[in-house]
């Protein structure tokens, strides 16, 4: 563990800003004690300073870098590369591509911290459009690492392949903490014939060189394997991966609302809910989206954490922690390397990369 | 109404034959009265005469078809093809090609029977591979029809206009029995320029010809909008919508697990429970497979129906009231005029159907 690990901070982003960014740096501190690490926090020193001195931070935990400008929440991507010169947001990723912080947390304009990172890291994935975000989903065993989860519609087969190799390491560094994290590919199911080419094509490479990767690739999962953490990872293209996740939150919703309805549907029922209440409210814990806020945004030459723009103080404790998790990890270097084994791995065998030409099953 | 409806059965599917299947017909008939409705009921007689003896039914509701010939529950599609004729399956489904049927019910084999089906009734709907397989979906409003789910991994833009056509068609006959039911297209955004070039293209065109095609598109929907119940009928490819529901059912299995666990934490959760016993089996019941059991394959010339391998009597009678309700409605008629109607439309509008050509956002 490095003596010192720096965060950046965009304490402009977010639906409230200073408020719940530097209240967010407590919370980290106070669940998991925060030694060693320091924040940078980029925006207004006057309303940051306010907020460090309510929440009893000083100048040397939290430095202030003061810029007035911010990039607002709806602003569209190319406008906010244009005009983000000098923001809060751009000078948190700044930080990063200086060698002055080991990740950024942003709460802020996903478009625009998607496209201003890219724009200051630079891809280290190939070919990806954008960086792939990754969710990490509460099951029955754990946490499993889905992705991409949005941004990037269409993927061919070496980039599930990178998604592979980018959320073993993402696992190892922040949910299993240096153990060898399992694999799947999400598919219509199990068979080796199943789904279309993009799929089958990475199933056969990570099948013939999950070992020379050092990845513990599992084959193909189901959609009702995500739940079940039946691996640690699932790979999957941004589109289906961005709305198995949206469909699963309103699934989760559905049957919460239910059960609300369920529960207060008479006197009894009420008197029911009102002793088995701690149970339901612990219960609730384990879905809680603050508790496993924080998704970062993966391919780039940097560590970029994206927080929800309306978590809370806790929630964004949470990113702070996956942040420091991953910068105190091996997580870019060893992506990095694999990388480039599988630049090599692919160049060397370029049947492996040719379109699958047996039928669909 | 007709005077008559027949509906075929095939009475060997499903993990227990004909004991489930012909009390299924006693369910459909205690529950919805099933006036004027007669049943086939292809199998062995031996078996399934016993079973109506048990359930008080005789030869003027169900008349008995013998065959000796079973497709097995883990044959695979290509064997069941090759030696199905004549088995209980086949015959269930050519009584609806000669017209002695309206629609056929089969808990077999899902892969035989959409083979089987294919080979006698042919397709309606243009280059689809197999048929459309619709789950009906239960939301915070009703029910909502989400196809493909299962049958076509890669659909193109004149697929996806298809499955909008069967849906509607569907949802009228069975869910909301008449009505206009809304439509939208599964996708990772609500903008005009999310998603890859398939769902534009289908979304460009239904939103040119919707109305011509009578059908009331109202555009994008995103993953949570299916629990939601945003729109009435969902529209996406057989990949990402087996995806979304296995990925649903996961999640409602998870949740129900957690609130079992939490339920039984302690003897202060566990009175609780005991309490609320009651209103949490009402809760149960609205998302019990069993009572929306039964999913249509679309695109035939001709209605199929399949019912869970392991569904009930509850389950299969469920099945029975979906076939019922489509062979009533005018369901083929509609859809076949709207497929020509959309040829016509494709026809006279190249442009159309030429790849969209603008990056995608």
């Amino acid at each position: 563990m490095p003596s010192s690990t720096v965060i950046s901070l965009d304490a402009m982003g977010g639906d409230q800003g200073p408020p719940v960014v530097v209240a967010g740096v407590r919370a980290y501190r106070q669940r998991h004690g925060g030694e060693g690490v320091r924040f940078l926090l980029h925006g207004d020193e006057t309303a940051i300073r306010a907020e460090l001195l309510r929440c009893g931070l000083d100048e040397s935990v939290c430095e202030v870098r003061h810029t007035d400008k911010v990039i607002a929440m709806d602003e569209k991507p190319a406008q906010a590369m244009r005009r983000g010169k000098g923001s809060s947001l751009w000078n948190a990723i700044e930080a990063v591509k200086l060698g002055e912080a080991g990740a950024v947390v942003s709460a802020g304009n996903t478009g625009g911290l998607m496209a201003i990172s890219k724009l200051i890291l630079r891809m280290s994935a190939h070919g990806l459009e954008r960086p792939a975000i990754v969710a990490s989903w509460p099951t029955l065993r754990g946490v499993t690492a889905v992705l991409d989860v949005g941004a990037n519609v269409e993927s061919d087969a070496e980039q599930l392949v990178e998604f592979a190799i980018m959320g073993e390491a993402f696992h190892a560094a922040v949910h299993s903490h240096g153990g060898r994290p399992t694999i799947g590919i999400l598919n219509v199911g199990s068979e080796d014939m199943k789904g279309h080419d993009e799929v089958r094509e990475a199933h056969r490479i990570l099948r013939a060189d999950g070992a020379g990767l050092n990845l513990d690739y599992k084959g193909f999962v189901e959609g009702d394997d995500i739940a079940k953490g039946t691996v640690d990872v699932i790979v999957t293209d941004g589109f289906t991966g961005n709305i198995a996740l949206k469909t699963a939150e309103g699934v989760a919703r559905f049957i919460s609302a239910l059960m609300k309805e369920a529960l207060s549907s008479g006197p009894m029922a009420r008197a029911g809910a009102l002793l088995a209440l701690p149970a339901l409210k612990r219960m609730r814990q384990k879905i809680d989206p603050g508790a496993i806020n924080g998704g970062p945004l993966l391919g780039l030459n940097g560590i970029v954490v994206k927080s929800h723009g309306g978590a809370d103080a806790k929630g964004f404790g949470n990113a702070i922690r996956i942040a420091v998790d991953l910068a105190r990890s091996d997580y870019l270097v060893k992506v990095s390397t694999s990388l480039q084994r599988l630049t090599t791995v692919l160049e060397q065998s370029p049947a492996l990369v040719e379109p699958v030409t047996e039928p669909a099953q």
